[in-house]
């Protein structure tokens, strides 16, 4: 049995014959599944955001906006700086790039300097003007679109590399550069971001900061709040906040770059960035196990991380229904003959490829051994490295041609992972309204990071059916709050799941947090309607 | 010439004739150098801080301690969980390791649960008693001490680990636990706490997170800014934020627990920790090698993050008049036949010892053929390990044999570092005051953490002298800031640093940090004189 085992781990080890997939393009890795907390159906038509979710009350406080405000906005930015009661052009600012949510603005601002920023905010505040930063604005969670006619700050203009130290490998730049520019910058340079996400052609460094990006390389690199080195923060009054480290150690007083790595523009804008920046790796491998058990899925991870340690950079898994819900909507290449209820994907990335091979080989049998994974293939070259990362990253765009979706983005001790997805699957089945074929649920598909404890649990429906949301929420949240866990991994909250905070955060917090609010923004224009509960 | 240095390398590095170092006990690594701004000499009489450094004016907004009170507080902690005016037992809380700092408490006490600090606190709040927290006093600039007559509340009753999940690696645990002890629990499972540090044997997890300690594994596992997941911190009013989180991703709300890493028991009492550890290493190496420049010890360190890259856990440097102040108290082990101006320790970490054995071979061959090192040696048993890292450790305590000592902990861009101390030996011979043979200062002595841009600049004099102070600071502070540095790279403020802030911070810094500090903590009662300048 072990022989059989271990000869059809050999074989597939070396399997060259994987004929690309057929997918569709623009497929965004798992990372940008959008989350929209309640649900989406394939809705083309995009409608204010508050008309689809009425209650939505403009605040008294916000002055409107008058013609002397938009001449002295071009005083700052000059006549082609801005933006200004053009609906055609004013429409991709006001919209977010699943035409989920949709706001009113009127003037779109585009400041090329710090110093402009802070000439607009301190007018701003003076006017009690509210402001909307925006950076590449491929948020999910409706959080860089205004709501009302909340001016849209735009950071696109702030875009300069400011420096680059190749002896520590420390970035400063301005926080509207584009992701995917700085990486190809660093690239000719040995290094690379110590982020990466579906959005990277896009999105904005500045923008990963505000939102506290995750995406794909946390398991290895850590979160922002660790690579972060230093700031530079527009205030909501205006003053600018020089934070720009580029040193590592630096213990001289409250780390308050911090508040603002995660804070969704509610309490200053983010203009520039100092990032530690780690080598590119020489040698990159990716390879599939299929299994039979979340159990053996745990397992497979905990031993991944004694082999594999230190080349580990990804271990992403998804059930059999995540496939199946693949293959209904597309045609991904069979890369193993039998189907099983489990697969992980596993990248490794090092500096010396023999060795990472050998760990990796190593890990690959031990595993097939001792019998936690059912069958394994590696990738041999580049293409095949693509082509297994894109089954990961096939399952939006599928969930995406289904009638319905319910989406969530939740993180949770990674032992409880699963038992989530089951029990819903049974509480759904309870409810009458998952397991018949009339059923509104068609099926409960779950895939996402195991190294980070983040799942994306997805209820597909042939319908948006009240009583399916009635059973999902609160019982979901309910259900990750119980379990410690987050009903917003790493998608923040924007104006889709600010009402929910209370699930993930106990009032201590959420009155500590408003009282921050209030200290840094004491008139309120900053990204207001989101972020935190409005009672 | 290639061909000998070749050999030379081969040679070195199978030595396995190091015989033991003759080092006394109690070394400290660099990490916990002491750092006193000013200097220290060899004084061995404890005098009272507000006696040393006159200026200090106890805050007559605090209430005197009276019987009452520590009747209420027994009622709290019990007759066992305090220690009232009993000057023998008082004396290790009043007093810090280094017999630097003295304050007059007459009371500590010794709490055993999160309850029972939140009703110390929220007596203390309401009757405005003022409250020093205390880890295990291993603090290096007086942070955990008190000033004047301050209540010293002490963590280490609350020393119990709370749970671990050997899935992820994240360990809970309260704030009184010892670093070591930690370690060393989980090294049964195979894990390791991501920091480490001299004072591992005494300090707590607690004190190490509200003094964002450093230390030896920061290149490798990043700040604790990046691996403390979750923390309890009772607040200065009693109340208990509960943001112990054990999600790697979680994005609701303001990252609050940020606020509380480094802020030196200034806005609450850390009193539980989550944190993410990483695997303990199979294989470690240690190499030495000589080098002529700082120039080549910048190239060695960019070339080790190419070819060690993953494994690379540690890049130390010290120059030769570091090692011969160590000759001059000590009599350390001829590790090589010559002497160089500049050496660095490296040590590597990794999951497979043939495969790190090779990287390091390969990479100080390289060293050696490209002409950046001149010499190396590698390890070959944990006790020749021990005996390389003895020699990087040693400086501390020869330098404390000096007469006197001025020593400054300060963090720079690396192409920066060692200019520093170049041109502080030019200002001090340029003032009159170094290069002769009377002159008070008898040399300039460097060392630290290449990796982390981490300098430990350290005058030996053979007298304080005021002459001496007057052309070192602040000259040097002005330096430090000239070149973006920090004038404390992992030793905070306390009160030692505290005026000094102004060279590391800017006064829109400084105000957002007193605008923190007043709104947690309103009445001024936590860690007063402290880490914030007074005025």
């Amino acid at each position: 049995m072990l022989a059989s085992r271990l000869r059809l781990v050999s074989k597939r080890l070396a399997f060259t014959t994987l004929r690309p997939i057929a997918l569709k393009t623009c497929i965004k890795p798992a990372s940008a599944v959008p989350n929209l907390v309640r649900s989406y159906s394939s809705e083309k038509q995009v409608s204010y955001t508050v008309d689809k979710f009425p209650g939505y009350v403009r605040h008294e406080n916000y002055k409107k906006l008058s013609e002397q405000d938009v001449e002295y906005f071009k005083s700052i930015v000059g006549d082609n700086g801005l933006i200004y009661n053009n609906e055609d052009d004013l429409f991709p600012y006001n919209t977010d790039w699943m035409h989920k949510f949709r706001g009113k603005s009127q003037l779109v601002l585009k400041p090329k300097t710090t110093q402009q920023v802070s000439d607009i905010m301190k007018y701003c505040n003076q006017e009690k003007l509210a402001v909307v930063p925006q950076g590449g604005n491929t948020g999910l969670v409706g959080g860089s679109v205004p709501v009302f006619d909340e001016i849209v700050l735009s950071l696109q203009g702030l875009n300069k590399i400011r420096g680059f130290d190749s002896v520590s490998g420390i970035l400063t730049a301005d926080a509207g550069c584009v992701l995917e520019v700085l990486d190809n910058w660093l690239a000719e340079k040995g290094y690379m971001m110590p982020l990466d996400l579906g959005a990277k052609g896009s999105c904005h460094i500045g923008g990963n900061i505000a939102t506290n990006a995750g995406g794909l390389r946390l398991l290895r690199y850590g979160s922002l709040h660790g690579t972060v080195l230093g700031l530079e923060v527009v205030l909501p009054d205006g003053t600018v906040l020089d934070n720009m480290s580029t040193l590592r150690k630096d213990n001289t007083g409250y780390d308050l770059k911090q508040l603002f790595i995660g804070s969704e523009g509610t309490i200053g804008i983010i203009t520039g960035v100092s990032i530690l920046t780690p080598h590119r790796s020489k040698a990159v491998n990716v390879a599939l196990l299929g299994l039979n058990s979340f159990e053996d899925v745990q397992k497979a991870f905990k031993q991944s991380r004694i082999e594999l340690s230190e080349i580990l950079s990804a271990f992403e898994f998804w059930d059999i229904n995540a496939l199946q819900m693949f293959k209904k909507h597309a045609t991904p290449k069979d890369v193993m003959q039998n189907e099983y209820p489990f697969y992980v994907l596993i990248e490794t990335s090092g500096s010396n490829k023999d060795h990472d091979d050998e760990k990796l080989t190593t890990y690959l049998e031990n595993m097939m051994v001792d019998g936690v994974a059912e069958d394994g293939v590696v990738a041999q070259d580049e293409t095949q490295i693509r082509e297994l990362w894109s089954l990961r990253e096939g399952f939006t765009e599928a969930l995406g041609k289904e009638p319905a979706v319910y989406k969530y983005d939740i993180s949770m001790p990674v032992p409880k992972l699963y038992e989530c997805v089951q029990d819903m699957r049974q509480h759904l089945r309870d409810g009458g309204v998952f397991g018949n074929q009339d059923s509104a649920v068609t099926d409960v598909v779950a895939y996402g990071h195991v190294g980070d404890g983040n799942l994306h649990l997805n209820i597909a429906a042939n319908r948006l059916d009240n009583q399916v949301s009635a059973l999902i929420e609160p019982y979901l949240f309910e259900w990750v709050a119980k379990h410690q866990g987050s009903i917003s991994a790493e998608h923040g909250l924007g104006v889709a799941k600010n009402e929910f905070l209370g699930y993930s955060k106990s009032p201590v917090m959420i009155k500590m947090m408003k009282s921050m609010k209030n200290m840094l923004d004491p008139n309120g224009i900053m990204n207001p309607y989101k972020y935190l509960p409005s009672n």
